[in-house]
């Protein structure tokens, strides 16, 4: 039953299931015997293009990194707070349908490891970059980045937090986490804020 | 060598190494044998108090819980939003002092263990229970509540951040996410943040 798949073809294919698996459950919970099975290979096969299961954990969950900031990539063509505001829709979406691997993420689970938070601080970096490269390089002072990554940890907890049982109507939470932005910019430096708001108008 | 203390004494006094122990590491790294050691007493008599290894950590963490909600207890004669900028001056000052331990108990490490979480949740109950306090009963809405757990997860994320390498001085940074309450209320609730601004000034 075993496909000839290239080695490249077979590490995205275990990849893949992993993804999938990561719905599921968190990281740490996932089994390699159950991934190679499902595969049609044998686990010695699986260790021989991830060599430790650590190995393959990680290249799973930078795989979901990547396909959350893709799925979260806003159309480069809109202004800068349309562009904000696709990028928070969908990850609010994304945190919906993933708030308990979401969690673990978070929590770098399986011991604290510290692969699982470094790929959390990328994903943030990552995305409080975007609301950098919307507000423009006049935004890179302490006070503002610190606000910037703050408001992310704001958006993950409320969000996180709306998912559980959905208190108000999503568009309302999207209106609320958007406000929320333009405020604290306010208060770090009222100039970035008016410019979010001008373009939002 | 041993002293001997009435059962409440001895639990006591083994908390109390544990607390000493967590300002150098998290919780699940604490060694019960140093514990015992350091008490005077074996690795048998700790297990009399505690049963498990966890109960020791559950009990240990709790009172890291409580002693830091004592540390930041407002004066309950100010004014709340003086109220509200002490506690938050001495929470900043609190994960100044104890950053990895409480990076720690928000990752939830120790296999994300579920009574770290927990103590981690009724952390962030009683800080937000002190906000609508001083806010009043008006602030018990759903976008409110959302926001004000949102703004938790901002201050620790922000001070912990700021805590590595003090981009700005503290009081601006307290300023900042005194700031940071105020203008998220005004997005949530403008009656509420004008409270609070009424009675700061």
């Amino acid at each position: 039953m075993t496909q000839r798949l290239s080695a490249d073809d077979r590490r995205r294919q275990l990849i893949g299931i992993g993804l999938q698996k990561l719905v599921e459950r968190p990281i740490h919970e996932l089994s390699l015997d159950e991934v190679a099975t499902e595969a049609g290979i044998s686990r010695g096969l699986l260790f021989h293009y991830f060599p430790t299961k650590k190995d393959f954990y990680v290249a799973v969950l930078e795989a979901a990194a990547r396909r959350l900031l893709k799925q979260t990539a806003p159309d480069p063509e809109a202004a800068p707070a349309a562009q904000l505001h696709q990028s928070l829709d969908a990850f609010v979406a994304f945190l919906e349908r993933r708030r308990e691997p979401y969690l673990a993420l978070m929590r770098g689970t399986a011991g604290g490891a510290d692969y699982v938070i470094q790929v959390h601080e990328d994903t943030r970096a990552a995305f409080t970059g975007r609301v950098h490269d919307a507000l423009g390089p006049e935004s890179e002072t302490p006070r503002v980045r610190l606000l910037v990554r703050g408001w992310f940890s704001l958006v993950e907890d409320t969000a996180l937090e709306w998912a559980r049982d959905r208190p108000l109507p999503r568009e309302e939470l999207i209106e609320l986490l958007m406000g929320s932005l333009t405020a604290l910019l306010s208060t770090a430096d009222p100039d970035l804020a008016g410019r979010l708001e001008a373009e939002e108008a």
